[in-house]
């Protein structure tokens, strides 16, 4: 007897030939608070969704405001490959905006369910479903494709609900989608649902899920199981609420652990979901699956040993899978095995006893609950190696101004390998002005460019300290990092810098 | 027929009378690259879990270090309602550790799976279940209650893996545990595999999922279904790579869609979750169901009103239950209702035309992309009633120096109600010192104590801008807040303070 496999059950599943994505990152994604997009930003976001090679865009919901029907525009006039979908009330206004957007595929919904009947719409079951009829036949008499959502399927008595979509059906609609508004839904409550669905309904299903008790992902596979063909995602599964269900998490496991046939391109996933995420500006947790920072990155020291003797022995796809990178991250469960790899990965070649001391420095800081990056390492490693680690640079003095008449002038005074030298520099700020200055001053020695500036969020006070970081590097791609936390900004900013440039000389010198 | 209804479908599922939780924040949790606790906050920890009250606490893993085996004796001393439980390798050195510890139940784990027999362990299987065997007598002989985990149980031949839990079955073990280490299950194998083992095993079974495909939750849904009556559950998932099951997620949709007997309090999770987010810096996104800042709050328009007429048209339970609170947020999809309904809340009367005023400058935020925050929403609507908006208090100058000899200066000259006055200060950095200024300044006209000072990170280079925001609060009470961004870190930080005294005298003025 094998291991439990999914060929073994995969006879009983009603798995299409085609599983279709419709994307809604840009109408439901956009309706979670605080997210509102630009017009440039639903374009570029439809780009990469094209490029991603989701079968469907919902671009928006025409009716609300000209920007979205010029929205709409620009995406038809882009020619891609995705189809572009507007989402449209059962209202002849809201039809003639998705015609009037140039789109040729209409959502349509109304909700079906007591509670919105009674509370929300105050119309009769048969009221709502001819208003669904007219708009369908309104719909397609304008040439358009139709897929037809009833708002809280899930809480709709089910004859009424089989009532309604057989209605849509025959009026034309060219598929039908199952909307769990509220996500209510578990296992056993979906596959009924679409079983009985699927036996009722000859065109084409689609399954809506939310994620209110974190199953939107799986309740879309058991949907899927049962022979609807197309599941509507977000990216990072972004949307109301608790969001929807996410796309990347959705196609791994059908096309990994499924074998489905799935149009998405997996290697774009990790990159658009941090598109996404700093477009939007909900960021995911490093324990997002497939996507998150901690995906594939390991720490404890038992499994970096065992993912160092065979990858797949903690890993269940390969990272390259879908764009993303193996880290091994150092800490306090970190054995030798770990950071052996890191150096060897650097060209760091050290003898027994200096192995040793670098070991137990990192154990000290992860102790202290640090994470240790690969920059930390290798700084350790390198002061390890450095017969001398005098300082460089060092910083002798410093006076700033700033004010709202002048520009913000600052005076640095160093000794550079010995040599004090001084100047002052003007900046927007005052510390621009600063690092203006310093960069003046050791151009002799080494020619750096800050590649990034970092002041990290300081709260609870203007007397909390200020931490800032750097990363500079010189002309050869050297590169360094600089951390420093003072009371002061601009001290800390300062030190920050001077702290990279010691490292980068140290650098230069042992390479 | 009515909806679709978890009832149909119970007699079907084998669920258990009472579910039990095994959390494992501490142990599964912990691994997580990046988090280290220390001592001190693992005791922290286990008080919140026994608090929130599930049934068994993973500590840790006693043989790794003497602070580990602190740890333990220290919550042992504390008289938990949970079990206490530590791991073990199947070596009596691991088996000691934990009795050393002063526990009495252990969790003992071993590779079943050919990966891990040839890759990590290198021995054959029967070397392996004697091995487990002999540990699990050894743990019996000295009193401790056992859980036998055969490590990667999902990618070991079924044949074996039943062999070999019924081998440490007969041994003596009181229950066993089914790691899906690398996450690889999905609902279909899940049943199975679970199914098998009920028909196989007569101690209870446990399920230890990973969320790599985002299906643990799911997965152990289903697990419990079939009959398994013991989850390993972490709070907010976290743990190594995609994490574990989370257990606000399995437990309220068990205790809610299942009507599931678990001895959890759900009251209590949107704080526990919290507080694991703050000690382990692992911040869950607003979208997380149950505890996600969004998890209970609406934007859109048509939702806001249904939600306003009825509560459960868009809550698929109330926040209440979890300890969350619903929240109503105002954006570019805000209707009338959302924004008529906050001004209720903040007792405000607005006369029609105010009120569309206001409701202009909230759309036009929202258009921008901004989330309006219930102090925004106060300040438009104060803005908007007070007859003058004229500035009370006017920046004429400011010069700031700093340095590394001298203490940061600030000399500022305000207008206040029309009056020029000038001091400087000094403080422990230039913000510090032009804030202090300001205060010494304003005193006769508003004590002003600063509540919160933030600055937002700045990215990309030191000539970016710097956002600033500040919250403060006069003796009666009465707060206000204030935002500015500028590429001078002190004249944003100095402008952000002024903006929001101007908008605290106009409060003041009209409350």
């Amino acid at each position: 007897m094998n291991t439990i496999n999914i060929e073994d059950v995969k006879e009983e599943l009603k798995i299409h030939e085609k599983i279709k994505i419709f994307d809604t990152t840009l109408r439901d994604g956009e309706q979670a608070p605080g997210i509102a997009l630009t017009v440039d930003e639903k374009i570029k976001i439809a780009q990469k969704l094209d490029e991603l090679g989701v079968d469907t865009i919902e671009m928006g919901f025409p009716t609300v405001s000209e920007g979205e029907r010029k929205a709409a525009r620009r995406m038809v006039d882009l020619g891609l490959n995705s189809n572009l979908c507007g989402l449209a009330r059962v209202m002849k206004k809201d039809i003639d905006a998705v015609i009037d957007s140039d789109l040729s595929y209409v959502h349509l919904f109304i909700g079906t369910s007591p509670l919105h009947r009674d509370y929300k719409l105050k119309k009769s079951k048969i009221e709502i479903l001819n208003q669904a009829i007219e708009a369908v036949e309104y719909a397609k008499d304008h040439g358009l494709t139709v897929e037809f959502s009833a708002e809280d399927a899930t809480r709709t008595e089910l004859n009424y609900l089989i009532e309604f979509y057989k209605g849509v059906e025959n009026a034309g609609a060219d598929i039908i989608n199952v909307p769990d508004t509220v996500g209510i839904l578990v296992p056993p409550t979906t596959r009924d649902l679409i079983r009985i669905l699927r036996k009722k309904i000859n065109v084409p299903i689609s399954l809506h899920f939310h994620n209110d008790f974190g199953l939107a992902v799986s309740n879309s596979i058991i949907g899927i199981e049962e022979g609807a063909s197309q599941v509507h995602c977000t990216i990072n599964g972004i949307g109301e609420r608790a969001g929807n269900t996410s796309l990347e998490e959705l196609v791994v496991s059908l096309k990994i652990a499924y074998g489905a046939n799935i149009a998405v391109d997996t290697t774009k996933l990790y990159d658009t979901s941090n598109f996404i995420g700093s477009i939007t500006g909900i960021k995911m947790p490093p324990t997002k699956p497939i996507v998150g920072e901690n995906a594939f990155a390991h720490e404890s020291g038992i499994h970096v040993d065992g993912i160092l003797k065979n990858t797949s022995t903690y890993e269940p796809i390969p990272p390259e899978l879908v764009g993303h990178k193996r880290r091994i991250v150092l800490g306090k469960h970190t054995g030798h095995a770990g950071i052996k790899s890191k150096l060897e990965e650097f060209n760091i070649e050290v003898s027994p006893k200096q192995f040793e001391n670098i070991y137990n420095q990192v154990k000290a800081l992860g102790d202290k609950g640090k994470c240790i990056t690969d920059e930390d390492l290798k700084s350790i490693a390198i002061t390890e190696l450095s017969t001398s680690d005098k300082e460089h640079i060092k910083l002798l003095g410093l006076n700033v101004m700033t004010g709202e008449s002048v520009s913000a002038t600052a005076t640095v005074k160093l000794s550079i390998e010995g040599k004090v030298m001084e100047t002052s520099q003007i900046g927007v700020g005052p510390v621009d002005a600063s690092i203006g200055a310093i960069k003046s001053l050791v151009k002799e020695t080494v020619d750096i460019n800050l590649d990034e500036y970092r002041l990290e969020a300081v709260s609870g006070g203007t007397d909390a300290l200020a931490e800032t970081f750097v990363v500079i590097s010189n002309k050869d791609g050297h590169r360094a990092t600089g951390r420093a936390t003072r009371e002061d900004v601009i001290i800390s900013s300062v030190v920050a810098v001077i702290n990279s440039i010691n490292r980068l000389l140290s650098i230069e010198k042992n390479s």
